[in-house]
C-alpha cells in the first residue's frame, strides 16, 4: 500500500499529450490555450479621444484664449479629421481618432457651447489630457496571452481586439467511464429489493463536465469473458478509462485479473487513504485506467484527487494548491491519509472549512451538504481548529 | 449620481422570475434545483454488506466457534439468501444483501478459507459490524436536497440515486446583448486606422456562459431610428437586453433618448463608481435593460457587479460575499468607489489579493493577468497592506 504522495507522483508521471486542435474562439471557454497571443497593431491603435468633447491646440489655450469656434466633428469610428485653423476647435467623441493639429481634449462639462463657439470654464489644463496615446497599453507585436492558460471570458475579449477567430487549444482526452456491479439497475428503473440505482458514472461525468471534457459512460456486469472482450475494444479507442468498482477483494471484483490478462501496467493497487483505499492505477502505451472504488464517495473524492490533476497535467495546466482553516477539532484514528468533506465559508479574507458529518464513503447525500474535501495527513491523529490543510473544491 | 450600494439596491428589487423548466438530469449542472428531492427509499435500501468477506450468526461466534462451513454465496445484485444452518457461514460481497439469519461479516483479510471450511483468525468481533443498516444514511421520504441550490455533481449523483431522471430547474432568461459605436468592425475583419474590433458583447456572452445562459448578439450602428426600431423589437422578444456604450455624453450616445421615447423606465443612470460611471438602468414591464459604459473593463466589471446577482436573485439563488486581503498599499483619490483589478492568491488559508496595475477601463489585457475585482469603498482614499475587501472572481 503506498501513500497518496507517492500516488499522486506515479500519477503526474504517467500523463499524456493529447495534442493540439483548433477552434472558434467564442467556443474556447475553459480550454487551455495553447498559442501565444500577441497585439496584432499598438493598444491603443491611434490617438484616441477618451471623452467626449472638443479638441484644441494646447498653445491656443496657453497663449490666453478660452472661445474656440466649432470647425466641424470628429465621430468614433471616421477617419481623421484636421483642425484647419488653430484658433478653432473639433467636437470629439470618445473612441474617435484625435484630429490633426490637436493635443488636448476637454469634456463637455468643462465648456459651455453657445452659437457655434465653445468657451473653456477652466483655467488649469494639461497637455495631452482625456487623450489615450498611441501604443499606451500595448506595442503591436507585444505577447498578451502566454501558452497554457485556462481561458476566461477575460481572455475572450483579447482574441477578439486582436482577431484571433480561431484560437489553438489543448485537445480533450477521449474518455469512457464505466460502472461494474450487478445491483446497478438505470436511473428510470424501479430497483427491486435488492439493487441500487447506477449512479457514479453520472457524477463522474459531471466532474468532467467541469473540465469541458465530454465523456461516455457503459455499464458492464459481473461477467469476466465479458470484462474482457469490451474493456479489450476500451484500451484500444479511448485515452483514459474510469472504472468504477470491482478492485477490491470481492469473489467478483474481476477487474486487476482482466487488466492483468490485456496487459495493463500495474502502477499501483491501494493507497493508505480514506476513503477509497482499493483504488487501482494503470496504463497501456496508449491508455491511462483509473479504477476507483465503487462506493459513492470514493469514487468522488479519488476522481477528484487522481484524475483532475492527471489531467491538468496532461494539457500543460499549473494549478495552485489551495488551503482552508478548520473551524472544529477533528479526530481521525486510522493510520490512513483522510479527505474529508466540508463546508467552505469566507471571513475577513479567511476561508475557513467547517466539518460535514457523513455516514461512511456510502453516504452519496452528505455530499450535497459540502463544497471541497479537506485532505488530512496521515503523520498525526488530531487536527485542530484554526490549523490549515490543503483542499480540493468541487462547487 | 448614485452609490454602488444604491444602485445595486434598485436593481435588486427590480428582479424578474422566469419560470420553472424540467429537463434532463444529467444536462442540469449549473442550473438552480427548483424541486425538493426526497428519498423514494430508504437508505441503505437494504442492510447492505460493506465489506468482501464471510456472514454469521454472531451467537454462534460468541459461543466460542471459529471454523464455519460455507453454505453459499450472496453476491451484489442477487436477491437475498438464507443462511439454512446457523453453524454454517455465507460468503457475501460488498453491496450485496445482508442475507437472512446473519448478523456479522468478517472481511476476507480476518478468515483464512480452505477446503470449504472458513476459519476466523481474530477474537475480537461486534455485532453488526461491517454492515450498514438499512435506513441508517436516510429514511424514505426525508429532503435530501433543497430547492434553490445550484447543482454540481454531488446533486447529480442523488438525483440519480432516487430515479430523478428530469428535473425541475429555474428557466434560464433569454438575453440580448447589444454593441454601438461606428468604429467598430467584426473579429474577422481587418481594422481601418480608425476602427477597432468587437470585442466587449464576446465577454459578456462568456461572462454569461459562466451562469449557463445562452444569449444572443447584435451590433447597431450610431443611427438612432435603426437604434430605435430595433430596440423596440428586442424590448418586446427578450427579458433582458445588456448594452455595451452609447450612453455616456457623446453626439452619437443616443442610447438615454431612445429608451425614453420607447418608454423604458429609467431608474438611475450613472453611479459614483470607477470604472463605468455612466451606467444606466432601466425597466420595462417585461424586460430589464443594463446599459454599461463601451470602455472595455466597464463593460466587463459592471456585468460581474450588477447583472451577475440580479440574475442571482431572479432565480431564487443566495450568494454569499467573498472578501481577500490586499498585499499592497492601494492610494485613490476620487470620490469614487472603486473596482480594481487583482490578481488571487492562497496562502495559509488566506485569500490574498494583489493589484494589477492596468492602463485605465480601455485596456482590456490587463484583465488577463487578473482573478477577481477588489471592491474598495469611497469613504476613504488609503487602503492598506492586510486589509480586507469584498471580491467578485471572474475565473
Amino acid at each position: 500500500m503506498i501513500s497518496v504522495k507517492e500516488a499522486k507522483s506515479i500519477i503526474l508521471n504517467s500523463t499524456q499529450n493529447f495534442g493540439v486542435e483548433e477552434i472558434p474562439f467564442l467556443k474556447s471557454v475553459g480550454r487551455i490555450l495553447k498559442e501565444e497571443i500577441t497585439a496584432d497593431r499598438d493598444f491603443p491603435p491611434f490617438n484616441r479621444v477618451a471623452m467626449d468633447g472638443i479638441a484644441i491646440d494646447f498653445s491656443s489655450f496657453q497663449n490666453g484664449q478660452r472661445a474656440f469656434a466649432i470647425e466641424g466633428i470628429q465621430p468614433a469610428g471616421s477617419p481623421q479629421i484636421t483642425l484647419q485653423n488653430t484658433v478653432n476647435c473639433l467636437e470629439v467623441m470618445t473612441g474617435a481618432v484625435l484630429p490633426n493639429n490637436t493635443n488636448v481634449v476637454i469634456r463637455y462639462e468643462d465648456v459651455i457651447i453657445k452659437n457655434g463657439e465653445a468657451t473653456i470654464q477652466i483655467d488649469e489644463i494639461k497637455n495631452l489630457q482625456n487623450i489615450h496615446i498611441k501604443g499606451k497599453d500595448r506595442t503591436a507585436g507585444d505577447v498578451l496571452i502566454y501558452k497554457n492558460k485556462i481561458i476566461s471570458a477575460a481572455e475572450i475579449g483579447v482574441f477578439a481586439t486582436v482577431g484571433k477567430s480561431t484560437i489553438k487549444v489543448a485537445k480533450q482526452p477521449k474518455v469512457m467511464i464505466i460502472s461494474t456491479g450487478d445491483e446497478l439497475v438505470g436511473v428510470e428503473e424501479t430497483p427491486e429489493a435488492h439493487q441500487i440505482r447506477r449512479s457514479n458514472v453520472f457524477t463522474m461525468v459531471s466532474l468532467l463536465e467541469r473540465l469541458n471534457i465530454d465523456s461516455e459512460t457503459a455499464h458492464i456486469t459481473d461477467d469476466k469473458p465479458l470484462l474482457k472482450s469490451k474493456i479489450k475494444n476500451y484500451l484500444d479507442e479511448y485515452d483514459v478509462l474510469l472504472f468504477s468498482g470491482a478492485v477490491s477483494k470481492g469473489k467478483y471484483d474481476f477487474l486487476p485479473e482482466v487488466f492483468e490478462e490485456l496487459g495493463v501496467e500495474k502502477l499501483f493497487h491501494k493507497v493508505s487513504q480514506r476513503p477509497g483505499k482499493p483504488f487501482f492505477y494503470g496504463k497501456t502505451f496508449s491508455c491511462n485506467i483509473f479504477g476507483f472504488p465503487g462506493n459513492p464517495i470514493s469514487t468522488f473524492v479519488n476522481c477528484l484527487v487522481y484524475f483532475y490533476p492527471w489531467y491538468y497535467k496532461s494539457v500543460g495546466l499549473e494549478i495552485k494548491e489551495e488551503t482552508a482553516i478548520l473551524t472544529k477539532d477533528v479526530s481521525f484514528k486510522p493510520n490512513l491519509e483522510y479527505f474529508l468533506q466540508v463546508k467552505l465559508s469566507d471571513k475577513f479574507g479567511h476561508t475557513l472549512a467547517t466539518p460535514i458529518t457523513g455516514n461512511g464513503s456510502g453516504d452519496l447525500a452528505s455530499l450535497v451538504h459540502a463544497d471541497a474535501f479537506i485532505y488530512l495527513p496521515s503523520d498525526k491523529n488530531e487536527f485542530k481548529k484554526g490549523e490549515n490543510f490543503p483542499i480540493i473544491r468541487y462547487r
